[in-house]
C-alpha cells in the first residue's frame, strides 16, 4: 500500500516537524470513537491486522517523493524532509485492543507511540482501516443477534464502497458473527468460509428453469441451493422438490419472505424433503431479519448484503486519532484539546474492564492488579519498535473472542434495543481525572 | 487485483457453464440502477476507468486456482473448468456511458458482451467499482451545488470504507465537482489537486499556539491555512492575524460555523487582511453546507469528509448487473426476469438523450440519427475484444464533462430539491416495448 495514501496535511506537518527539529520527539496518539453511532450499544474492535500490515510495510518510493517535491506545499520544505521520507520506516510501539473485543466511546482501540513524524503520517490510514472494520463487525454482531440462531452470510461485496472494501467487510462481518461470506477473495486471503451457488442469470441462461436446476444439482450435489424466484417462487419450489436430494435447499430472493418461506417449507415437506433448507436474501436489513425471526419464519440462513457491507443504518463511526502526549528532550507533556464538543483527555491511557463496567485510567496504572480480580487491561503491545509482536490472532480466533466477549456483556448492552441511560458504565480513574485537571489549569 | 475478488456463485456458475458446454455462448449483461437513491435527482456516472483496468488485467494465479480446487463447491467441477481459469482473460466488448455523464434509473451505465463465463465472473467487481464511484460523484455534485460557488474539498479518506475506498472517493468527488482532495495518493495516481496544511496535533505539539502558527507560515507561505480552533477560535484568529501575510487564510473546524465565520472575518478585516480566506470543516453535511450558503456565510472553502466520502444520506446505490441477451449456436435469445419488483427489460439497449428527456431503445436503433438533431447516444464502445478502445478521459476531463452536462440538465433536475413527479422523463422506444411484449408471451 502506498505511503501517499494519507491526508496531505500529515505530510506538510511532517515537513514542518523536520523544519522545527521536532520530528524525533516521541508522540503518543490514541484512536477512539467519540460516541456510539445510532442503534449501537457497543462497538466490536476489528481491522487491527490490516493496520499492522500497513505499519510494518510503510515506505515511500522515489517516484512518490518526486511527486511531493513538485507540489507547491513543499516548495520551502527542508531537503532533510525528503531524505527522511526516502528511508522512513515505522519504528514505533503500538498497543491495541484485540480484534473481537467490545469497546465503548472514549476507549482507545489503538495507541501509537512513535517519533512524531511517523505517528503523524499514519493517522489517515489507521483511522480508515480500524474504523471501517470496527463499524462492520459491530453491525454484523447485531445481525447475528437479530437472526436468533439462524446463520447469517455476508453477501455485500457488490454493494460495498469499492471492491477492496467488500473484501474487508467480509472479514469484519465474519469476526462479528457471520457464518461466512460470498467473497471468494476473503476466503482465500483470510481463511473465511465461502458460500454461493447460482444467480438468476444461471436460471435465465437455460431455456427452462428445470434444466437450470438439474445442471446445478449435478455440479453441486449436497451444496446445491436452487434460486427459485426467477419466474414464480411456488413453481420454482415445486421444480426443485421434484429433483429431490441431494441438495442443501433453496433460496428465495424476492417477494414476501415470511409468507413465501412458509409456503415453500410446506412444498418441500410435502415432497418428502424435510431436511432441505431455506435461505432468504434480497435487500435484507437488520429490521427485516428481526421481524422474520420474531415471526418464527422457517428460515435456516439469511444472506445479507448492502445493510451489512455498508452498515446501512450507521454508515460511519466518526473515530478520531488524537495526540495525547509528547516527549521531547527533557520534557514529557500530556496534551489535550479544548475545542467545543471535541475535548480530549490528556495522556496515554489503559482500559480496565470489570464484569459490568469499564474504567479508563492512565497507561501506567494497574487497576485491579494483584487482587485476583477478573479485571482485564484491554490494551496490550502488538508492535514493538516497528516489529509485530508475536502471532496475530486469525479472523477465526477474533470471531471466537467476539462471540465469548459479547456473551459476557450485560444483557441490556447485548440487546438490540437501546439500554437504559447512560448505557454501559465507563468511568475515569482518579489518577486520569487528576491529570486532566492539572492540564486544564 | 485478484480475480478471486468476486462472489463465489460467479465461479460455481462458471464451472456449471463449462459442464453444460455453455461457457462460450455470448452473453450480454447491463449494469444499471433500478431507482434513484433518496435525495437524488440524477446519478453521475463514474468508476469506468477502474472497471476497465480490472477487465484488462483479469487473470487467475495458480495459487488461486489451487484454493478453488479445495473448496467443496468444486469437488465435481470438470477439469476443463480449472484449465479454463488458468488461461482466462477478458476478451469481450464493453459499451459505456462516459464518466461525468448524468444517468437515470434503468439506463445502462455499462454493457458487457462477452463469452458467458467471462461476463459472469466480472459482475461483482464491476458493480462495486461503478456503483461506488457513481454514488460519490453524484453526492459531490450536490455538495458543489449546495456550496453556491464556494470551493468544496474532499476531506473524507479517514472516514471512508477502508483506505482504498478513500482514494476512489477522492477521484469520484473530484469528477462530481470538488476542487480537489486531501488524499495525496489520489493526487499522485489521478492527477487531482491536493490540499492540506495542518491539524490540531500540529498546534498541540508546540507549547504555544503562536509558535505553531509561526512555524507553519514559514514553511507554507501563501499556502498557509491556520487551524484556529484548538483552544479558542477568536484568540486563534487574532494570533493568526498578528502574523499577517503571506497566508491563504484560516480554518475553523468546530463550533457555530456561521457565527464564527462572521466574527473571524471581522477580525481578519480589522487586521488589514481582507484577502485572507476562511475555510470551514468538521462534520459538514450537505444540509449544513446549504444552510451556510443560504445565510451568506463569509466562507471561501468547505472541507467535507464523512458525508461526502460515504454519501452519508444515501450510502448505497443498489445497482444491478443483469443478463439481457444470450446467443448460442444458431439462437439469439433476449432474456428477462419477472420476479416481484425486480423485473428487467430484455435485450441490449442504447440510451438516447434529447435536451430534456431520454429514450431507452434497443442497441441497434438509431433514434434521431440523420435528422441533424441534438440527440446523443450515451453508450459507446470502450473496450473491444478485451482491449481498451482509445484513450480514456482523465479525471479532469470527466469533471469538465460533468460540469457541462449537469448545467445542460433541466433546472428542476439540477435543483437540490426533489423535482415534480415523475422526475426526468425516461421513456421506452416502441421497438424495445415490442421486444418486451414479445418475450412476455
Amino acid at each position: 500500500m502506498s505511503a501517499l495514501l494519507t491526508d496531505l496535511y500529515e505530510l506538510t506537518m511532517a515537513a514542518g516537524f523536520v523544519a522545527a527539529g521536532k520530528h524525533r520527539d516521541t508522540a503518543t496518539f490514541e484512536l477512539f470513537a467519540r460516541r456510539l453511532p445510532p442503534n449501537r450499544n457497543f462497538l466490536l474492535a476489528a481491522g487491527l491486522a490490516q493496520a499492522l500490515d500497513y505499519l510494518a510495510t510503510l515506505r515511500f518510493t522515489s517516484e512518490e517523493i518526486g511527486y511531493l517535491r513538485e507540489l507547491p506545499q513543499f516548495a520551502r520544505a527542508p531537503e532533510e524532509f525528503f531524505s527522511l521520507l526516502a528511508t522512513l520506516r515505522f519504528t514505533g510501539d503500538v498497543f491495541a485492543v484485540p480484534e473481537g473485543t467490545p469497546v465503548f466511546p472514549g476507549e482507545p482501540l489503538l495507541t501509537v507511540r512513535a517519533p512524531l513524524v511517523e505517528a503523524q503520517i499514519v493517522e489517515t490510514y489507521l483511522l480508515a482501516s480500524i474504523s471501517f472494520q470496527t463499524m462492520i463487525a459491530s453491525k454484523a454482531a447485531r445481525l447475528a443477534a437479530a437472526a436468533e440462531g439462524r446463520s447469517v452470510i455476508e453477501f455485500g461485496t457488490r454493494r460495498a464502497h469499492s471492491p477492496a472494501a467488500g473484501t474487508l467487510a467480509a472479514r469484519a462481518a465474519y469476526i462479528g458473527g457471520c457464518l461466512g461470506t460470498s467473497n471468494t477473495q476473503a476466503g482465500f486471503q483470510f481463511g473465511i468460509p465461502v458460500y454461493g451457488t447460482a444467480a438468476h442469470s444461471w436460471v435465465q441462461s437455460f431455456p427452462r428453469e428445470e434444466d437450470a436446476f438439474g445442471a446445478l444439482q449435478s455440479l453441486l450435489g449436497e451444496s446445491t441451493v436452487h434460486l427459485i424466484d426467477t419466474y414464480n417462487t411456488h413453481e420454482g419450489a415445486r421444480r426443485a422438490a421434484r429433483l429431490g436430494a441431494p441438495l442443501w435447499g433453496v433460496r428465495i430472493d424476492s417477494g414476501d419472505l415470511l409468507a413465501l418461506s412458509r409456503e415453500v417449507r410446506a412444498i418441500l415437506d410435502a415432497a418428502g424433503l424435510p431436511a432441505a433448507k431455506i435461505m432468504v436474501s434480497g435487500d435484507l436489513t437488520e429490521e427485516r431479519v428481526r421481524a422474520l425471526a420474531a415471526a418464527n419464519a422457517p428460515i435456516d440462513a439469511l444472506g445479507v448484503g448492502t445493510d451489512l457491507a455498508t452498515s446501512g443504518d450507521a454508515p460511519n463511526l466518526g473515530a478520531v486519532y488524537k495526540l495525547v502526549e509528547i516527549k521531547s528532550s527533557g520534557e514529557n507533556r500530556p496534551t489535550f484539546k479544548r475545542s467545543a464538543e471535541k475535548a480530549t483527555l490528556p495522556g496515554a491511557k489503559q482500559v480496565f474492564r470489570y464484569e459490568d463496567r469499564d474504567v479508563i485510567g492512565c497507561s501506567w496504572e494497574c487497576i485491579g492488579c494483584g487482587d485476583n480480580s477478573s479485571v482485564q487491561a484491554l490494551l496490550s503491545p502488538v508492535m514493538i519498535q516497528g516489529e509485530i509482536a508475536g502471532r496475530l490472532p486469525s479472523a477465526a480466533e477474533a470471531r471466537a473472542r467476539a462471540t465469548a466477549s459479547i456473551a459476557a456483556l450485560p444483557a441490556a448492552i447485548r440487546s438490540l434495543d437501546p439500554p437504559p441511560e447512560p448505557g454501559y458504565p465507563v468511568t475515569i480513574s482518579p489518577a486520569l481525572r487528576e491529570l486532566e485537571e492539572g492540564t486544564r489549569v
